[in-house]
């Protein structure tokens, strides 16, 4: 349990929410205006527009990496000797992974052919959030990295739904994490801004009233899965909408979702 | 990586996905027909009628324990020295954790307050999946145990359907599980019947025409969490439909979902 609980009164969902993939989105490129791009495809998206006090925003990290620049060409990169004989080993770039151990605040697994690190951001991943798929033309050496500060990428986009429409949208950075003791990826949340990532119910009734003791909803993680569900992974659709779904508004932090050391038992 | 992949064809999701929550799903007892109550509230829910081939019903394990009796009266057990003795130094009910330890295959950590085991399913999670909140009056003594066999639970669900609907809608049976670095809990899947829990992308070519090399999709984890936000955790919901996600058809197994030991690196 957290150490400094923050409990929320329980938002009772609509019986219904939808999440709509927003069409449209160019290819992304380092230096793009990416908040002008959604905001195009928020409003070539049939059905989006007017948006609604319900909505949130999910951004997929890939292309908040490429606008932002945070991109490395493998080309230029001088592997360390451990990451040439982990890469020997196991059938992976050495490249790869000496970005992986660049960026890395912390090596928390690095066998069986897996590098698991901790991020300067706190995130614990597989490569640390390196990604080489889906970026360019076919060239196979440019890799995306994790945006430096993902809630100020959500917050800058917020901002823009906001200053265009009116409508105050939180906004969710998402990628795609394994998890430990289950096979394949989620998309869980790296940013957010205006919602409330973690939503601590302890002490709210339960419907037989009782109080209930360790229901802490990690909302935003939620919202990045339901939102892949409509983007998929080879469709080229960056970002959804989700609306209508059960979240607290509020000044959040990714930080807020982040389990400190003191409770890692899984170090 | 799993050893043994098995790539699927990656389906494309439509535009858009719509989570519905059945509504007027009566108190479930030991003993009730689960399948004919989530029946009615499928044809009492509006819009849900004519079942869809891209409808997935996700259920929560509440209700499915409930209905197969998977229920534990606390007053009648007697908690073992090792669970008095946790309880008391972090005020926790003595007699759920032995209840855990009765149902655990492996204990995986238990320490800080956290008890966290392997179940015989090979589920690892907090408590087994042991829950306290939400079953029955608020006498406080009874807590549900994992049903014995959630695929088969999900089966039976699924054929009533199809008998009634003449509809192959996959089901999902979906727990909140904790894990591990991040705070909050997740709705994930724990049994699943007519579609693949995993789908494994290897092999497919990304919109850049080259070869994704680790993108496995926890697609059924995802579908459990997009139902979640329509169920919220106070308002008696139990059930939803998922209309229009990306998934794959076929007798998949959660068994497909869990990592084996001899892969795992947080043992």
């Amino acid at each position: 349990m957290p150490p400094d609980p923050r409990p929320v009164t329980p938002v009772d969902p609509g019986p219904s929410l939808t999440v709509i993939a927003l069409l449209g989105v160019p290819e992304v490129r380092p230096g793009d205006d990416l908040a002008t791009m959604i905001l195009d495809a928020i409003e070539a998206t049939p059905g989006v527009v007017p948006l609604r006090a319900d909505d949130v925003l999910v951004v997929t990290q890939k292309v908040v990496s490429k606008a932002e620049g945070a991109i490395v060409d493998l080309k230029a990169v001088e592997p360390r000797p451990e990451a040439v004989e982990f890469g020997k080993a196991w059938d992976r770039d050495p490249r790869q992974l000496e970005v992986v151990l660049r960026e890395a605040a912390r090596v928390v697994r690095m066998e069986h052919g897996v590098l698991i690190t901790e991020t300067p951001h706190g995130f614990i991943c597989a490569n640390g959030g390196v990604d080489a798929s889906n970026v360019g033309p076919a060239s196979g050496s440019v890799v995306t990295l994790l945006p430096k500060d993902p809630d100020a990428s959500a917050a800058r986009i917020r901002h823009a739904i906001r200053e265009r429409h009116g409508v105050d949208v939180p906004v969710v950075i998402s990628d795609s994490f394994g998890r430990p003791w289950r096979w394949g990826i989620v998309d869980v949340a790296i940013g957010v801004s205006g919602l409330l990532p973690i939503e601590d119910l302890r002490g709210s009734p339960d419907r037989d009233g009782r109080v209930m003791k360790s229901t802490i909803r990690a909302v935003a993680d939620e919202l990045a899965s339901a939102a892949e569900l409509a983007l998929g992974k080879v469709a080229g659709r960056p970002a959804a909408i989700v609306r209508g779904a059960a979240f607290t508004r509020g000044e959040g932090s990714i930080r807020d979702a982040l389990m400190p050391a003191s409770w890692d038992l899984f170090r």
